[in-house]
């Protein structure tokens, strides 16, 4: 396999864009990527995204984007995989790009969800769960998220109070990334105080829908010095994993298969353990897939992932840095795009110009993303090379 | 990059499937395949699809589908590119295999399209135009391809009945194809009184909406000793391009150079030209994108499509056959699953089991997938080796 590097990134505000189209937003995080790696042109364009059909009345998508970022003639598909659709479309690109057949690929992703009523995107939301079984049921990835939830709580004796820490460490993250959409730290007092959506779930623990895009540029890595004046980044492993749709089907519902086959597989390719990794951008959709990750992980022992939190483990400073960006929680969720976005931030912050809210030193970055209730994850490591 | 064979093809009747469900129809077609190809396991599922969002209110159709043919755990990602989604989800498969990261892929696609009023079916279609544009118009693919085909008739002085043999064509290939929609041949008389839909398209210019599935098999070139006991075949070339989304943005909107530009770089690759193909799957989602892509593809100059009907050399004893699975027109077409539909043909053709709709001795099979309107198109030559 011929190694990849990732030369450039861009990202949008998360935001409420109701001022672009979605090609618009989709265009200006690829143009930024563009400009970034100091190119113009490109061979294939794999593009993220979940709801577009019924959100946005527009499928096809990669042609549709591919000609507004003046790209007409290149490959260009879309890649859908709910809301782990942006790190499909990544690793699409890794292995077009690590076939020979490829030489410069853009992955990039977008959403745009805030043009439809919030229950319409509700619905479009739950399509990611099993509709024959699940959905039919009354199902929504809240309620899903709260039975989860619930279920931790009993079996290992946690109380609600236990989860504050993953959403006032996304919280603060936020604060120094310019393209996060919540800019307000968040108190223990605020979180215990937050509104219950679906009991034990309360607005506090929900990451926020929102329209964003993000976009990288992928080339061979032995071609790097061609193209730029970064830092290099190389793609070190990549792995895809999936588990039952139905969460019903699972022997243990507190264990996230998919999440401990990917990451294990992304870590031997890249010949590390969790220990050599310096930070960690996790899919915390609900404070309760933060927990969940961080033990399929390897972070946590099983049912310890809010000692984590509590000790302050989590912080920029600790152990395990996580949601540098902010988030899915306080970054904002635009769903497809949220996979990108990670592997931006992560090169942000390998290349060590995250600013305000760098991780000190940082050379490898472990990505997580969920489709689906877990069932379909992808994790990617990527390095900073030399 | 690593050379890639396939294996294995399954597909299913093109139907009315209303006593299945979309992951029963992709099961029956990845099953057949992989009984064809003597495996029971898989690393990677590429799933081509275009409208289950919609017409099934089901999205994250990898995990749904790799969770019911009982492989929990592998890669499963859903690629749409509208209606070239399926040969999208082969290229995908490929570069996964070409790579070296995966060994053993699984290249699917399914649609179920019935199960909808058309008229929902025909509003969900449209969202592959440009919904900017051309759809907020009124547009739909029929009116699109009918403005084309009159201008067509304009410009290079045919009529209507000109274009009779290439739907002739298509139902007699698909008298004989047992996984065909349509059963019945088509005479010069029948064509000329078929009812008008958009003028001057005819119901008997248009391809059925349809419910199918289709799946190949595949592996690297240099382990197929391993598995099989069937002619091999090997992926020749693969390509793809784009063209303007909007039909007014192209400078000629009678040449598809997204059909050219993927032909040629696929010819290329396999190091042939249009003269070495002995059978040719083309889109002939409407009779004018038949004729245009025999144009686009080399195999006519310019305007002069319908004399290769009227001469008899697209049957199957021409010098082109095309549509010998019985084209988009008589088969069927399942919009998303279309592409590996015409895949397993080839390899059908390829290893010499067609039977009644046999291409004698066929050893190269070329085939052309259209997305939108000819603006997201893939192209594939497939070889027997030895």
């Amino acid at each position: 396999m011929r190694k990849v590097a990732v030369i450039g990134i861009g990202q949008t505000v998360v935001s409420e864009h109701w001022e672009k189209s979605l090609k618009e937003l989709a265009g200006d995080a690829i143009l930024n990527a563009l400009m970034d790696a100091h190119i113009n042109e490109f061979d294939s364009l794999f593009i993220g995204n979940m709801m577009s059909a019924s959100a946005n009345q527009q499928q096809n998508i990669g042609a549709y984007i591919a000609d507004w970022v003046g790209a007409r003639g290149s490959e260009s598909i879309r890649v859908e995989s709910a809301c782990s659709s942006g790190s499909a479309a990544f690793r699409a690109a890794v292995l077009a790009v690590a076939s020979n057949e490829v030489d410069i690929a853009v992955a990039a992703a977008v959403e745009k969800m805030t043009d439809s009523p919030s229950t319409e995107i509700t619905a479009n939301l739950a399509t990611a769960a099993d509709a024959d079984w699940e959905v039919s049921q009354g199902v929504s990835f809240v309620s899903l998220n709260a039975l989860l939830m619930q279920r931790y709580l009993y079996e290992y004796g946690w109380d609600h109070s236990s989860f504050a820490g993953f959403s006032i460490n996304a919280h603060k993250n936020a604060l120094n990334n310019p393209y996060a959409r919540f800019k307000s730290t968040l108190s223990e007092e605020q979180y215990a105080r937050s509104p219950v959506i679906c009991d034990p779930i309360t607005l506090m623990d929900a990451s926020p829908i929102g329209d964003g895009a993000a976009a990288v540029i992928l080339v061979p890595y032995n071609s790097v010095e061609i193209y730029g004046n970064h830092k290099i980044v190389s793609v070190a492993g990549s792995a895809a994993a999936s588990d039952t749709i139905a969460v019903h089907s699972r022997k243990d519902p507190l264990w996230l298969s998919a999440a401990e086959r990917s990451a294990k597989q992304a870590y031997n390719q890249a010949g590390i353990t969790e220990r050599d990794i310096d930070l960690f951008e996790y899919h915390d959709a609900f404070t309760i897939m933060a927990a969940l990750s961080l033990e399929a992980c390897g972070f946590a022992d099983r049912g310890k992932a809010p000692n984590l939190a509590l000790e302050g483990e989590l912080q920029l400073s600790g152990r395990v840095p996580v949601a540098t960006m902010g988030g899915l929680k306080a970054r904002g969720h635009p769903v497809g795009a949220t996979g990108v976005a990670q592997v931006v931030e992560l090169v942000w912050q390998l290349r060590n110009e995250a600013g305000e809210h760098q991780v000190e030193g940082a050379t490898k970055g472990f990505s997580l993303n969920f489709g689906g209730f877990g069932n379909n994850v992808l994790a990617f490591v990527l390095r900073r090379e030399g």
